[in-house]
């Protein structure tokens, strides 16, 4: 009877995050001022951020050591378990190897508590009582929720107002962790009252919940603010995904040849690719890291490198990133968590060096992947995760093709649970594709003054 | 910094089930033909079960083998962890050790699997090609379907009507694993076409749904029947959570004095208590185990103890059990896996000869535990896990008061994704209590003309 499940004592959770920015032949390169194009300073970012976590920002150690007192909420659903994918390769009859990390056993439901942990404890090691941020379809926000909650830190999420009145669940999922949401735009902020003058029944966009929350932060010193990917820190702690399989890849004596995550800011790919990066960067290993993104938001296979602002409204600094412009409103896939226009410095730069692939998935095929996936491995997986299953079953038909045995691993990164209706939608073939064009792309892009990169 | 959680290997996956009825000094009652009213024999049951199960439904032997290919997809979400409860042990600020399994990692959502995985393998090994099942909310839909998709076997839900409408998620969740679900009374049915016949938007009930259920089963004979609960042998698969406790706690260094699960029809109680019962019948230690059940639906703290019927319509064998009546119509509170008139048979005469107890709670009290312990503890409980807490607060208040360190054990089954928003309406202030009069208890007893036991 082959080894289905491969797990590790609560003692084996990593206690350093892994910083690829050490290991890099190219640096990411600096945030800009959005008024002055200068290179900013870490003292610009203190209004948002705690110090420790501006100080994660810009380090160039290669390993940060974990505080107790996260591993100790880390305990809660960490170390993960790590699969072998054995029904879904009978289905496939390929010969390759397929892994699957799954994040969806924390509370939340998702990896993003990897991240909303340490966040909210250096916010609380700093006085900080209050804590804003923003959520789209609500997986961010309730991880923030979850983990404030358990430093009693008080928390206030501004959530798209479309998600907020279409998928009420993630909402109560927050109120039950004692978070106060707020549909986005709002009338608590200049920002979401000059919005709701222009339109009363405005739906709300990532970008301007992002300007409500930062708005708030602002107000108060006690108040920061939160983001659940992009930045260098956040990517930074979601490494303990990748760092815990390479211990049970071990204990399975095998070792991957390609890595794969979903994408949206960066922080699911970083989290199980960058541990296993270091491995070509430090010692010439050539495992492929994809990256798999919505063919309805292609930022790394369509978009371009240049700086670019991270929300709609101007309010944040200017990142390098690979982009479809700040002002590039993606289709309304059901995985929410990858419908953002950019990507983080550290992922653009890495792509830019051609160190990582990209690939993109329609969302039809997503879906297939995932029934396929639920019905032969048991869970159900988030939308987003559909991606990497995609990707997988690609690599794994061109695998049998070849007739060449291959060690895929791939980030399971949540459930389902609250995207059923989806599944329904497909079921019944009432699921429709996002289509975006090569002039709508360009058109976005053409909007942008911000500065090239050489 | 404290061991939190609790993890077995798979290697650890128990290799038997563990059947309490050898262990008994009183055996259970035999079920009688609801006609004759003599005991039936195993033949009267094929129609319904592969004879594996038939057998096992009246088996005197201690350990019953888990089969391998069983134990082969119990692997996707077990063992599953044991945690001490720190978080809500620091609430509550009591001596007490607080210890729960947590079931909620399986694919379903809830300890359910346990027993639908290995129904559905019986079920195949004799050839049968469909299964048919009821369901209330649907967790035991969703947990058959999940099983009978990797037998590759058909599966037939009748989810009662009610929920079929009002909470539409775990229906997808079953359409997903490819079951069909039809939502009762159906026009499938002649039990189905009665009921429409009186009335054509009949809202359906458990009762209603079962009779669907295994009237579909009589007709084909390559067609049987499965139930969720209440009897033996479903219990008996439960135990593999109670035998993993025991090495956790093993782990942990300790040993309950208290054990404590949520009790609908009884397997989720048998599941982690039968296997510390034995402790008390073999060697004889005095271990509390604790069935909590809803106030509003109270058969084993105001039921009475005789033969009555599993479903509303009369198509089930008379079994021994503490009952409301078979026409006793349970509130509509929302942990809908404990709104059941009767609990099974080896249960009721563990009761009757005192060596278990049970408590009631009223709805808002579990939900106020439920919140405390989200908040504590991270996890969001299912509403049944509920009545668990509930139970658990209560003692470790009391290990307070009167100073006594205390190790308390407890079955939190499932987890609340699918009841976000019973959790709103408690939030919220308009979550309603249940009550139950004596008048309407003696007013369903008076109705039975069933056997009554000395």
């Amino acid at each position: 009877m082959a080894q289905k499940k491969f797990i590790l004592a609560e003692s084996d959770i990593p206690e350093q995050w892994y910083n690829i920015v050490a290991d890099m032949p190219n640096k990411p390169l600096p945030p800009l001022h959005p008024g002055t194009k200068e290179p900013i300073g870490p003292d610009m970012l203190a209004p948002l951020f705690p110090m420790e976590l501006i100080k994660q920002e810009v380090t160039s150690e290669k390993w940060v050591p974990i505080p107790e007192e996260v591993r100790e909420i880390y305990k809660i659903w960490r170390p993960t378990p790590l699969y072998r994918a054995t029904g879904l390769e009978k289905l496939l009859d390929t010969p390759a190897k397929i892994y699957y990390k799954y994040e969806g056993v924390s509370p939340a439901g998702s990896h993003k508590p990897n991240t909303a942990v340490p966040q909210a404890f250096y916010n609380k090691q700093e006085g900080v009582t209050k804590i804003t941020t923003e959520t789209g379809a609500g997986q961010w926000g309730s991880a923030l929720s979850f983990a404030c909650q358990h430093f009693g830190i008080e928390c206030e999420v501004y959530m798209v107002r479309a998600s907020y009145n279409g998928k009420p669940y993630r909402k109560m999922m927050m109120n039950t962790w004692g978070a106060s949401v707020y549909p986005s735009p709002s009338d608590r902020t200049n920002a979401g009252r000059s919005i709701l003058a222009q339109d009363a029944n405005s739906p709300g966009s990532l970008g301007i919940a992002i300007s409500e929350a930062v708005e708030m932060a602002l107000h108060d010193e006690h108040t920061k603010y939160a983001l659940g990917s992009v930045l260098n820190h956040v990517l930074m702690h979601q490494t303990v995904i990748g760092l815990e399989c390479i211990r049970q890849l071990e204990q399975a004596g095998d070792f991957p040849d390609i890595v794969v995550a979903p994408f949206g800011g960066g922080s699911n790919f970083a989290g199980i690719g960058f541990p296993f990066l270091r491995y070509n960067l430090e010692e010439g290993k050539n495992i492929r890291c994809i990256a798999a993104e919505p063919a309805s938001c292609p930022k790394l296979t369509r978009g371009v490198f240049r700086y670019d602002l991270g929300d709609t409204v101007g309010m944040t600094p200017l990142l390098p990133m690979y982009t479809l412009g700040h002002n590039f409103i993606p289709a309304p896939i059901h995985a929410g968590g990858l419908r953002y226009h950019g990507a983080g410095a550290i992922v653009s730069q890495l792509l830019r060096d051609g160190l990582i692939e990209a690939q993109s998935f329609n969302q039809l095929e997503c879906f297939d992947a995932g029934i396929k996936f639920a019905r032969t491995e048991g869970i159900i997986p988030a939308p987003e995760a559909n991606h990497a299953i995609a990707t997988v079953i690609r690599e794994a038909l061109i695998a049998k093709e070849e007739g060449t045995p291959k060690t895929i691993l791939f980030n399971l990164c949540g459930h389902g649970h609250f995207d059923m209706s989806a599944y329904e939608q497909f079921l019944s073939g009432k699921l429709v594709e996002h289509e975006v064009t090569q002039e709508e792309i360009l058109a976005s892009l053409a909007e942008l003054d911000t500065p090239l990169i050489a």
